[in-house]
């Protein structure tokens, strides 16, 4: 039997998984991230307890078809970063040094890609040819999967779904200092700043007027009681969200739109939402677009990292 | 020396052109589209046109590598269509039925995505490695091309640049059915509307007043004589092209974006108008993506045809 690790790189700790190579998790196990001395004990940390598993596991390096791994930033060419946000990295050639270590293939992607990845092969994109992943977090992170392969982009950063401009006439900026980003209104972050502005627009009462600070999920949980004022703050998130993935499918036209990050934990309540503004908007051939709930949830990453080395 | 055909169907006419594989236009020529019986005679006629050009040339086929074919339509894992507007074909595998008269291989895709391969080849895309193709004509098309490979997309329609939403308050519909297409304001058609619609908003002087119909044209001749109704106009383009092409980049990730079509045939002006825009909104990874014209003009769709049978 053969195997290989995925690895999921954060900037507090790595997830681990051993896989068989029909993606069966043998082990998993976390490590801390050491990001002290610009991250320099990050690598060897990871493969020492790589090695670690092996010895455990009775596995010998022939019987390992490689490493794959995610890590919190651009990743160029597959192997290397010019600057990490998270870890203390500078220019940093990952692949090389990893492989250097351990004497088999290694090979590294952006983290939110290779989450894609995960969810595209073993989630809920499974059985389809491309898709777009949307993550729905503190941030709006995604990934491109085309013909079962991430999109990486020239300078590691394709997939930044939560960049695509969805109001041309915001005046607040986003974190990247533009405006208008589908970030600002459709993460969690987001779809709370959406509430506070609907709250303070009106004396409309709310289940949501009850909370010191409202939060995404207490927008789905109104929803779900039919308050009125929640109602209409997921539907502004779902139009936009509906618009940015119109616009996305135009340019990618996949098979399937993966919904995912804790906002998607609501459940379908958040699909149906982006659905239908997103079929009033979406170009003729793209309407037959499925939308799916991300299943893996913490998983995917380290599943991601698995199908990465298998290819 | 090997050769290869580059074909490029249109509604009204073929092109055509016998290459060597290094790219090198031997000979070119047109013929006309008889989409009567529902095209039937498009097919023969182009490979009866093949063989004549290998008689008139002495090329056996064993001088030839292939026939790469651009058509007016989605094409579905690069072989068949399912339907066409223009040439009257409803379901065609047009690379089987190409390949059984001529006995060589065929490879066929969307026109406006071969045409894309084409300047990436040989025009402003020279020398990348991905890049964003736009076509400002009477509509807004484009291209995307991926470490040299086009994007097709499941349903045939990846690169559908025209469709990006740029604005969602638009209450005018796009020949798509939708609002707030690129379309509806970028292409030539579009930037007539924005004209009109400056027009109509006072009676301040312009040489636009001047035309009986303001084009696309118009307006960049306006620009060019310094005139300020053309130049708000053409800020107003600018910063929809900008804007959706922000979006377009934070998924892509490419190193070059490419203008062609109708509109760019005022120049360099063009691109001024976009980048500005599309710096203020593009996602710091993004920001150094160069602006090319294209440089192919009707000659694109063979020299991209002849790459796709080159590969």
């Amino acid at each position: 039997m053969k195997y290989c690790f995925g690895i999921d790189v954060g900037g507090t700790s790595v997830k681990a998984g051993l896989f068989t190579v029909s993606g069966e998790i043998v082990d998993k196990w976390d490590l801390k991230t050491n990001t002290q001395n610009e991250g320099a004990a990050i690598i060897p940390d990871i493969t020492a307890s790589i090695k670690n598993k092996m010895r455990e596991h009775q596995l010998n390096p022939n019987q390992i078809v490689g490493v794959g791994m995610g890590v919190p930033a651009p990743v160029i060419d597959g192997s290397r970063v010019l600057n990490t946000a998270n870890l203390g990295w500078k220019y940093k050639e990952v692949k090389r040094e990893m492989e250097e270590i351990l004497g088999f293939p290694c090979a590294v992607e952006n983290d939110a890609n290779v989450a894609a990845l995960g969810e595209f092969w073993k989630g809920g994109g499974r059985g389809a040819k491309s898709m777009i992943m949307v993550t729905l977090g503190t941030g709006v992170g995604g990934g491109i999967i085309l013909n079962g392969k991430i999109l990486s982009g020239v300078h590691g950063a394709a997939g930044e779904i939560g960049h695509v401009k969805v109001n041309r006439y915001e005046e607040e900026s986003c974190g990247c200092g533009a405006k208008g980003c589908l970030e600002q209104y459709c993460s969690a972050t987001g779809i709370a700043r959406l509430a506070r502005m609907k709250l303070a627009s009106s004396n409309r009462p709310s289940v949501l007027r009850e909370y010191k600070k409202v939060s995404a999920k207490s927008v789905f949980d109104g929803v779900k009681s039919n308050d009125t004022l929640s109602i209409e703050i997921a539907k502004e998130f779902g139009e936009l969200m509906g618009l940015g993935l119109s616009s996305i499918a135009a340019v990618i036209d996949p098979d399937v739109i993966v919904i995912g990050g804790g906002v998607s934990r609501a459940g379908r309540v958040v699909i149906d939402y982006i659905k239908e503004p997103f079929l009033k908007r979406a170009f003729f051939a793209n309407k037959e677009i499925r939308f799916e709930l991300a299943q893996l949830e913490n998983d995917a990453g380290i599943v991601g990292a698995a199908k990465l080395i298998l290819g």
